[in-house]
């Protein structure tokens, strides 16, 4: 028995084209619909029947729909809210994968109907590819959901719960803003200084392009991954998580500020002592399963090489 | 026929771990000589069997060799220079795999015994693992390998520019300060904010370890794999490399603050545009063979998910 009988995913980016495809893959979902604003984006997913349909549009999409999953930037979730409002289905849910909660909650809650229940989530998992071809069935195996619930209604939460679980996340609560302060530190603050560190590369007279890609190895590179991301979903976060990421890059720079001044002093011993502590992390990270233990991230594939 | 009769690494982590294997696998040495200041090291080193042979100090490893490898952290340069002078053959070059250049030179040169060459060179080649058990043949093989020749005897560059080519690096000359500044800009500054945003993450009070490890997928991983390298080597790179990586730390702030105003000010445009102009160095790295295009560094094998 699938948990839905009809899925519609608004937008077809990287996470809607996962979840269509691992809830296929899962029998999740009676039927997926889908739909996207730019008409290439649902051609492309039709030639690749990443959908079970495509429609041209999200009014069209929710309707009969017993869940409906925004999966659009940030920024566009409230006129897509609005859009659809008079389409739902009495009893469905409506539920979205931003990687903000307190203001998706804010900009989509006002619009959602009376009898419909509205359950934020937000898939931990990605890559740095975008668009409909990005998707693929186990990007949420072994990586977390969290799901922001509010007051929402417990069977709508838990079957939403189970629709996750059974693409293969673990799942967890939270309320929103614990939610956006974590995914601040954790996912947004990361991703804005990997941007700066590629953008200052990218800048310098006295240091060439060529010099940076050719030496990137040294470093750099790790950093270029995540800062390949897509500009207008990240440029949305940083819009709509505004005061959390401003208090982590405060906490970002106060740090950088001390490292600073120890290697202007010449301070040996606090550096030390710091790179020593930060260590720790990564193995957590590793014995956690949310990393894997292979050196350089396993890109060498340098098992047969000894 | 080799290139060197004796070779004699001192220090074995794992640049001169892999240098040995490397040496072995290409017939490039006729013997490797190593030698470590701990003595579980050299013991470790023994057991594995690293190298040909293992000696107690750097003295008695030089002893005989007609290329010398300086391969322990930059601060520990000049001791070992000291120590080794006496024992030099003549005719034999001293070579170094540290990631600064202007400060060994002015640490190991002054030591260089008249008739020996000095030929100082750097391996953009790591991983975050380190000691004697970390090396493996291939660590270098389509890496670059930086030269600092100075005014250096010719044949003497050549010959150690053969043997980095042997080993499967691309390689390339440059004087010292350049070097400095272009790894400052490619690894130095990477590797501190790295180690920062981990020091972050381990040190806010309203969000726990747990939750930074258990939610790291979302972008923070990415950055602990750098931030777990080897405390001592780093110390000493940001020690030693102290002008160029605070002239680039002043950029890198600047560009961060630029961005941090953008998102008080609400100018998506700005953010946009920032994000789009990044993403094109992710895409020269992955053409010059300097990183994998497989999403996520290859490290979640998705080849057969879809």
């Amino acid at each position: 028995m699938p948990l839905y009988n009809r899925v519609a995913l608004i937008g077809l980016g990287l996470i809607a084209g996962s979840m269509s495809l691992a809830m296929r893959k899962h029998g999740l979902a009676g039927e997926v619909v889908g739909t996207a604003r730019s008409t290439e984006s649902r051609q492309i997913a039709r030639d690749i029947n990443l959908c079970d349909v495509i429609v041209d549009t999200a009014a069209e999409a929710v309707k009969d729909a017993d869940l409906v999953v925004l999966c659009v930037p940030v920024g566009a979730m409230a006129a897509v809210a609005a859009e659809i409002a008079p389409a739902l289905k009495a009893g469905a849910t409506v539920s979205d994968v931003g990687s903000v909660k307190r203001d998706v909650i804010e900009a989509v809650g006002p619009h959602i109907p009376e009898g419909v229940h509205f359950v934020p989530a937000h898939p931990l998992a990605g890559t740095e590819h975008s668009g409909p071809k990005s998707g693929f069935a186990k990007l949420f195996e072994n990586r977390w959901c969290l799901i922001v619930p509010g007051d929402a209604d417990r069977a709508a939460v838990d079957r939403l719960t189970q629709l996750w679980q059974g693409m293969g996340s673990n799942t967890d609560e939270m309320d929103a803003d614990h939610h956006d302060l974590v995914l601040a530190v954790t996912s947004h603050t990361p991703h804005l200084i990997a941007y700066t560190m590629c953008g200052v590369a990218d800048d310098l007279g006295r240091v060439t392009d060529s010099e940076v890609i050719q030496y990137s190895a040294a470093g750099f590179r790790d950093f270029t991954r995540i800062a390949a991301s897509d500009p207008v979903m990240w440029r949305d976060v940083f819009l709509s998580n505004k005061d959390a990421t401003l208090e982590i890059l405060g906490r970002f720079t106060e740090e950088l500020f001390a490292l600073q001044r120890a290697i202007r002093q010449g301070d040996g011993p606090y550096l030390q002592e710091y790179f020593t502590r930060t260590r720790a992390i990564r193995r957590g990270i590793i014995e956690a399963g949310q990393d894997t233990e292979a050196q350089n991230f396993g890109r060498d594939n340098t098992e047969d090489a000894t």
